[in-house]
C-alpha cells in the first residue's frame, strides 16, 4: 500500500473535503491501478473504522434514498431537508445519481447550483456521482462512496436518483429508508407500472403542495394514500405513508423530520437496519463480481482479436449477435475448456 | 442440432405463433441446454433469412420503439397505430419491456388485455419480455425476440419501454426509429434531466390532447417544441418533431402515421437504416458477451465456495464488497493467473 493512499486514508477520516472528492474519483476510474488503489483504500478504511472511530457507530449513520420522476422537486426537498439536518448537527453528504446523456456523452446533474443553500454549508458535501449504464439506474460504485463519505464523518448520506421505474428498486438496495417524490396530477389512479415503486417506498411525498398547485396535490396524496393500504408491506414494524410536503414554503416538512427519526429510531431498534445493511452488502459484492467478470472478458486479448474478425459478420447480419458472443466466450475460455455448443 | 429445434425453426417461418412463443420462452430461458438450443435456432433462422426468404428484405422490416414515463398512454397509441397498420396489410409484433417488480418477483405488464383490440388481429402478436435488470431498462434478449418476431413475418415489431431515464437511451440501441410519448402537464418548462430522453427521440408526441386535458397538452407541446431546437440534431437528414396526439379520438394519428413513413423513407433512402443496424448488432454482441461472461464467472463452483466462506465477513462489515469481489475474482482466475494485488 502506497504511502499517499494511506495519506489519502487519513485526510477523510479528518474529515477532508478535498481528499474525499480525490478517493471518490479514484474509486470511479476504470484504470487498473486505479482500481487495486480504490481497494486497499477502502480497506484501510473500513479497518481502522471498525478499530479507532468507535464512536462513529453504525446505528448513528443513516442512508436515505430519494427517488421520483424528473420535475418532482427532488433537490428542492433535498436542499430543504438536508438545510435543517445541518441545524441539528448532522453533517449531510448528498450524492445524485446521473444518468449521464449518451448521445451527448454529458454529465445532465452534478451542477451544484441546484442546491444552492446547502452546498454553502461547512457540513454538507455535494457530489455527482455519474452512472456507467451497466448495474442499471444507480451508479455501480455507489455502495463504496456511501463508505467514504460516512468515513469522512457525514452522519447522513442522501442518495439522490433521477428515472422512475428500475431506478428506484436498485437505490433501495443501497439505502436505508426510500422516500419517493411525486408530483401533483397525473392521477388516473394507482397505475400497474407504479407498483414496484410503491413497493420499495418507506414514504411517498406529493411535493410542490403550494399556490395552485394545493388543489391537485391533494387529489393526488388521497390517491397514494388509498393506494399503499394494498401494497405489501416492506418492514414487519413500519408501514408507508403519503404526506403532503411543499419543498418551497416548507408544509409538512415537520412531519416528514418525525417520520424519518421514528423510521430510523424503529429499525435500529428491531435490529432491522443492520439487517437490511448486511444484505446489502453481500449484493453489492456480487454486483461488483459482476463488473469485475465483465472487464476481465472484455479486455481479454484474445477475445479482442477475435472480436476484431467477427464485427463484419455481426454487422452484416451473417452472425446472430447472441452466437458471435458465444463464439467470443469459448475464445476467452481457451482451447483446454471442452467443447460446449 | 436437434430435430425439434429445425421444427420450431421452420414452425416460425411458416407464421406459427405458438412456435414464436415457444422460441421466444427458449431464448429468454436461463437453463444452458436452452441457450445451446437457442443459438442454434437463430443460426438456422439467419441463414434461412438470407437464402430462402429473399422476398423479406431488410427493408421491408421496421423496428419502432415507443418510450415514456407511466401514465402517458403508451399502451392505448400502441393499440391504436398497431390497428391502423394492420388495415394497411401489415403484420404487426408487439414486445413491452417490463421492468420486473422486485419486492414481489411478480411481472407488471404482460396482461395483453392492455391492448384488447390489436390482441384479437390475426396480424398481430403481443409478448411480455420481462428484464432481468442486469442490462438496464430493455430487456437482455430484444434482439433476438426482434429477430424471431421478423423470421415470422412480422414486418413492423414495436418495442414498448416503461421508465424514463436510462431506458429511452437502450430501447434506441434495438429500434430503426424510437418515439417518446409524452403525458399534458408537467410543464416547467424543459428540465436538465428530459435531454438525454430528447436527443435519443425521432419524435415527440403528447398524447391526450382530448377533453379537458386538450389546453394543458398544448402547452407541454410548445415546450418540447421549443426545446428542440436546442437539442443535437440525431440523424442527418431527419429533424425531430413534437405533436399533438389523442390515441382515445384518433387526432394527429394521420400525421403521425405520415411521418413514420416519412422517417423510414428518408433512413432506408440514405443507408442510415442498414448502417444503424449493423452497429447495433455489433453492441448486441458485446452486451451478449456481458451476460454470458457473468453467468460464467458465477456460475463458477469455486466462486460459489468461496463466497460461502466470505459472506460472513462482508455482512458484518469486516470486507468491503468491492475487496470480497475481487478475491473472488482472483479464485475464478485460478492458481496460474499472476498474483495482482
Amino acid at each position: 500500500m502506497k504511502d499517499s493512499t494511506i495519506k489519502l486514508a487519513q485526510g477523510i477520516l479528518s474529515r477532508k473535503r478535498d481528499c474525499l472528492a480525490r478517493a471518490i474519483t479514484l474509486i470511479e476510474s476504470s484504470r487498473f491501478d486505479h482500481q487495486i488503489e480504490a481497494n486497499h483504500l477502502l480497506n484501510f478504511i473500513s479497518i481502522r473504522k471498525q478499530t479507532a472511530v468507535k464512536a462513529f457507530a453504525k446505528h448513528n449513520t443513516f442512508r436515505l434514498g430519494i427517488a421520483g420522476p424528473p420535475g418532482a422537486g427532488k433537490s428542492s426537498f433535498i436542499e430543504n431537508l438536508g438545510t435543517r439536518l445541518i441545524k441539528k448537527s448532522h453533517r449531510v453528504a448528498v450524492v445524485p445519481v446521473d444518468p449521464s446523456s449518451h448521445v451527448s456523452g454529458g454529465s445532465i446533474l452534478g451542477d451544484k447550483t441546484r442546491m444552492d443553500m446547502l452546498s454553502r454549508e461547512d457540513n454538507a458535501y455535494i457530489r455527482a456521482s455519474p452512472t456507467s449504464g451497466v448495474l442499471g439506474g444507480i451508479a455501480e460504485h455507489t455502495s463504496d462512496v456511501i463508505t467514504l463519505c460516512e468515513a469522512a464523518s457525514y452522519d447522513t448520506v442522501i442518495i439522490e436518483s433521477v428515472g422512475i421505474g428500475q431506478s428506484e428498486v436498485d437505490i433501495d438496495r443501497a439505502v436505508d429508508m426510500l422516500i419517493l417524490i411525486i408530483p401533483p396530477g397525473g392521477g388516473d389512479g394507482l397505475q400497474a407500472s407504479k407498483k414496484g415503486i410503491m413497493e420499495a417506498a418507506d414514504l411517498v411525498l406529493v411535493n410542490k403542495a403550494d399556490g395552485n398547485l394545493l388543489a391537485a396535490a391533494r387529489s393526488t396524496k388521497s390517491d397514494y394514500a388509498s393506494s399503499i393500504q394494498f401494497i405489501r408491506q416492506k418492514h414487519r414494524d413500519w408501514r408507508c405513508k403519503a404526506l403532503l410536503v411543499s419543498a418551497a414554503t416548507g408544509l409538512g416538512m415537520d412531519t416528514v423530520e418525525e417520520e424519518i427519526a421514528a423510521y430510523h429510531a424503529i429499525q435500529c431498534d428491531n435490529g432491522e437496519l443492520l439487517r437490511r445493511r448486511s444484505e446489502q452488502a453481500v449484493h453489492w459484492m456480487w454486483g461488483q463480481l459482476r463488473r469485475q467478470a465483465v472487464e476481465l472478458v472484455e479486455g481479454d486479448q484474445a477475445v479482442q482479436q477475435r472480436a476484431g474478425g467477427l464485427l463484419s459478420e455481426v454487422g452484416a447480419g451473417r452472425l446472430t449477435p447472441r452466437a458471435a458472443a458465444a463464439d467470443l466466450l469459448r475464445v476467452f475460455k481457451g482451447p483446454t475448456a471442452a467443447l460446449d455448443a
